[in-house]
C-alpha cells in the first residue's frame, strides 16, 4: 500500500499546497469582507437578512445594494475565476515532474499577484494597478499549462 | 510504477472523495432547481430561451429577473464561494497524513452544514440559520487550512 | 519515498490531467472574452477603469451594462458551475481505477460538450442547442460521480 503520507515529502508538492492553501484561505476572507460591509451598511440581498440584521420600523428598505459591497463582489467573482485554474493547473502541474525553483517561483508570483490584485481592487489602486497583477497571475497559470502539456499530453 | 488504484485504499482518502463527490453533487442540482424555476415561471436570461421554452404571442416579455430564481443562484453562487475551499484545502489536508477520526468529523461537519444552508436559503428559514450553517462550514475548512500549513508549511 | 512523477505514468490519470488543462484554459479565455467587449465597447464596472480605459470628456458615463459583456459573463459563471465538478469528480474518479477507454471517453465527451456550449452561448445558436450541450457535460460528471460512489463509498 502507498505511504499518502510520504507525497507530501514532495518539495514541489508541498510547495503548491501551502500556497493554495495561503491563496484559498484569503479568497474565504472575501465572504467575511462582504458580511461585514452587509452589516454596517444595512444592505442586504433577501429579505430574511433584514428583518434579523437591519433592525428597526422598516426592515425592508435596506433590500439594496451597495457600491461598496458589490466591489468586493467583484473581486470575489474575480478571484473564484482565476484560483480555480489555478488550483486545477497547478495541481497536476505539482505531479508533473517539474523543476522545484521553477515551479516555486510560479507559485510565488501568483500568490503575490493575487494578494496584489485584492489591494488594488478593493482599496481602489488607479489603473493599470489591477490590470496588471491580473495578468501577471494570468500569465503564470497559462505558463503552468504548456509546460505541462507540452511534457505530458495524452489524449 | 505506482499502482494508483492503492491510492483509494488510504481511509481518510476514501472518506474524502465519497464527501467530496456528495457535495459537488448537491451543488449541481442548483443548476437543475434554477434550470426548473426559469421553466416553470418564465424568466429567461437570454432572448433565444424566450423564443424557445416561453412560447406564445409576445416571448420577449419573459427577459426579466424573478425573486425564486434570483434565490436559487444565490445560493449557487454562495455553494461555489465555500466548496471550492473545500475541495482544495481538504484534498491536500487529506494527504497530510491527518488523524483518521479528526478528518472524516471534519469532512461530516462540512456536509452537514453545507446541505443545512441550502435549506435554509430555499426554503427560506428565519436568519441567523443560514448564517450559522455557513460559519460551521467556514469554520471546518479554516480547521482544516491551519492544521495543514502547521505540519506541512513550505514556502 | 514516492516518486512523484511515476503518478503521471498512469494513463487515465494522465488522460484526465491533459483534458482538465484543456478545459480551465478554455475557461480563461472567458476572462479576456470579458476584457475583450469591456474595451472595445467601453463598458465598465469600476470607476477607475472608466477614467483610464475610457478616456473621454465624461468617463463616468461608460459605467454601465451591456448585453454583450453579461452574455460573456453568464457562459463564464455557467462554465465556473461546471468545470468545478468535473475537476473534483473527475480526479478522484482518475484515482479510483476506473477502466481507461471509459475514463477517457467520459473525459472526451465533457470537453467537447463545454467547447460547444461556449459557442453556442456566444454566437448564440438557437436553443436547445446550449441546453443539450449543458445536459452532456452535466450528465458525463454525474456518471462518474456514480461510478465513484459505487465502489468506493466511504462515509
Amino acid at each position: 500500500m502507498v505511504d499518502l503520507t510520504q507525497v507530501m515529502d514532495d518539495e514541489v508538492f508541498m510547495a503548491f499546497a501551502s500556497y493554495a492553501t495561503i491563496i484559498l484561505s484569503k479568497m474565504m476572507l472575501m465572504s467575511t469582507a462582504t458580511a461585514f460591509y452587509r452589516l454596517r451598511r444595512k444592505v442586504f440581498a433577501n429579505p430574511e437578512d433584514c428583518v434579523t440584521f437591519g433592525k428597526g420600523e422598516n426592515a425592508k428598505k435596506y433590500l439594496r445594494t451597495d457600491d461598496r459591497v458589490e466591489r468586493v463582489r467583484r473581486a470575489h467573482l474575480n478571484d473564484l475565476e482565476n484560483i480555480i485554474p489555478f488550483l486545477g493547473i497547478g495541481l497536476l502541474y505539482s505531479l508533473s515532474g517539474p523543476d522545484p525553483s521553477t515551479a516555486i517561483l510560479h507559485f510565488r508570483l501568483f500568490v503575490g499577484a493575487r494578494i496584489y490584485h485584492t489591494i488594488a481592487y478593493l482599496t481602489p489602486l488607479p489603473q493599470p494597478n489591477r490590470a496588471l497583477s491580473f495578468f501577471v497571475g494570468y500569465g503564470v497559470t497559462l505558463s503552468m499549462a504548456y509546460r505541462l502539456l507540452k511534457s505530458k499530453l495524452y489524449l
